[in-house]
């Protein structure tokens, strides 16, 4: 994917992200808008890496998002291309994703 | 900056053009979302020509966020890094957007 696909598909993942959360942790949600909504674009290797991560993220009853695309453009529809964890304090957050590097 | 940093910026912009529209014009976001919420990211060539772009959109009532980074990482705090236009209607987004490149 080029940068700008990246970017969209990040795009979603923080869009669904705040969707979910408004109905899974409303105080994680204001809290972290307070805080300037942080976000941290991590990678992984492989689509098998990712799913564990989103497994144990959902083990630890943090909001998950997986992000689909429709392939109309680049990729063949139905690709994962990302998750989004959170909003939740990072502390929790850094529990699945602290050794992960920044993309 | 990274492609992660682009990728966050971009996150930032489509997370508050959501919360600018729920206020601004709930329609145009409810049909947004019911068609898959696309995002379409184009680049510009200065600071001048972004904001040249946002006041065309904002003069046809389209809504608009300017992304200011708090400058923790990779650039200056208060660097302006992109804008979101929209959610509206994508014949009314052509005519600010439609000559850009994509990113």
């Amino acid at each position: 994917m080029g940068t700008g696909k990246i970017a969209s598909q990040v795009g979603h993942a923080a869009v669904l992200g705040v969707e979910k959360s408004r109905k899974f942790n409303k105080l994680w949600l204001e809290s972290w808008f307070y805080e300037g909504q942080p976000k941290i674009v991590v990678k992984v290797n492989s689509l098998e890496e990712l799913m564990e991560i989103q497994q144990d993220a959902e083990d630890l009853r943090i909001p998950v998002i997986i992000v689909q695309d429709r392939g109309l453009t680049q990729i063949p529809g139905g690709t994962i291309t990302c998750i989004c964890i959170g909003p939740a304090p990072s502390d929790i957050i850094d529990k699945v994703t602290s050794d992960l590097k920044l993309l």
